[in-house]
């Protein structure tokens, strides 16, 4: 890695209280989306097309571009629920990367990362990403298609479909409070690899 | 991966007892060690060049050849706590791979997996094991040194210093009740590379 670093947008979510889901089920390109920044419960609602610029403006999430990025999460000890959110933007797509530290169970909080792509969920098919920390002679990675910021991202972590870390592995990963995490997205089908020749 | 599959030797730890750890500090080759199976509380007690001798004929744990294998571990519908043990014969060393199923969080069982030499820890200093799952477009790596059986595995999975992994995860990386572990083993210091040649 050689990867640029940024470090992230990061909310609080007020008082535990996330923002609901509106859209389980796959829409057409024609219809409004809601906002889908699950760091707040924000009423905008436009095009696919148009999250992007939303998520840049309003709510101020970095992008970061390059096939193989660094994301760096700052100040790990937030308490639960705590939200780390980037775009980024590769292969001609953007991606939405949700690191989110939750309790699922009472007093023992743990951090769940996955990538979600900022387009249909047939787009998202496309592709696959790999989460990767490595410190301390220990290296963990994650890979799996992205979801569709179609989906919800809270049901992607409530099904732990995710990579899943408990606190006393964030700590090994962490240096000084942060987690590097390594992003890399490729393109996950032989038609797709070839379409692009 | 074109390996060898076995299926593990596997005990429910009977009554939720697990043994206790007699050995937290390294020793010399001609101590005597207890037995490092987890599987049992065990009296027996010898060298360490033995104790791969004792795990097979007195504990039936199976060993496996070759620089990647895959450890099939069935029935992980089983009521924790369960370990799944394995011996792994590679680069002249025998390692113990374990995997526990236990409930750190009541009602929430988890599984973890390590690997240990059997060695001393000096030994184990020199080597990088990789525990890998991939199934349903997902994969998982953990990659880190091995400990040395003369430290005690417990403690290594109460810190959750290994690959941990929730039940729901658990259920995508499994097949029909089984989960297929790869393992592979490699020197990690380029002094032991160059030894080799």
């Amino acid at each position: 890695y050689a990867p640029a670093r940024c470090t992230a947008a990061q909310t609080s979510a007020e008082q535990g209280v996330l923002p609901p889901c509106h859209h389980h089920e796959a829409v057409h390109d024609s219809q409004l989306v809601p906002c889908t920044c699950p760091l707040f419960s924000c009423p905008w609602e436009g095009h696919l097309e148009v999250v992007v610029s939303h998520l840049r403006q309003t709510h101020r999430i970095n992008i970061l571009q390059g096939a193989e990025i660094v994301f760096l999460a700052t100040d790990m000890h937030l308490p639960a629920p705590t939200d780390w959110i980037i775009m980024h933007s590769c292969l001609g797509h953007q991606f939405l990367l949700v690191l989110r530290k939750q309790e699922k169970y009472e007093g023992h909080p743990q951090f769940f990362a996955t990538m979600m792509l900022i387009g249909t969920p047939t787009q998202a098919d496309n592709f696959t990403y790999r989460l990767e920390l490595n410190r301390n002679q220990r290296r963990l990675k994650w890979e799996a298609t992205p979801r569709s910021v179609l989906e919800c991202v809270d049901s992607v972590i409530s099904d732990g479909d995710c990579l899943v870390l408990n606190t006393s592995l964030a700590q090994l990963f962490s240096d000084n409070g942060s987690l590097a995490i390594g992003i890399a997205i490729t393109t996950s089908k032989v038609h797709n690899a070839e379409a692009e020749m």
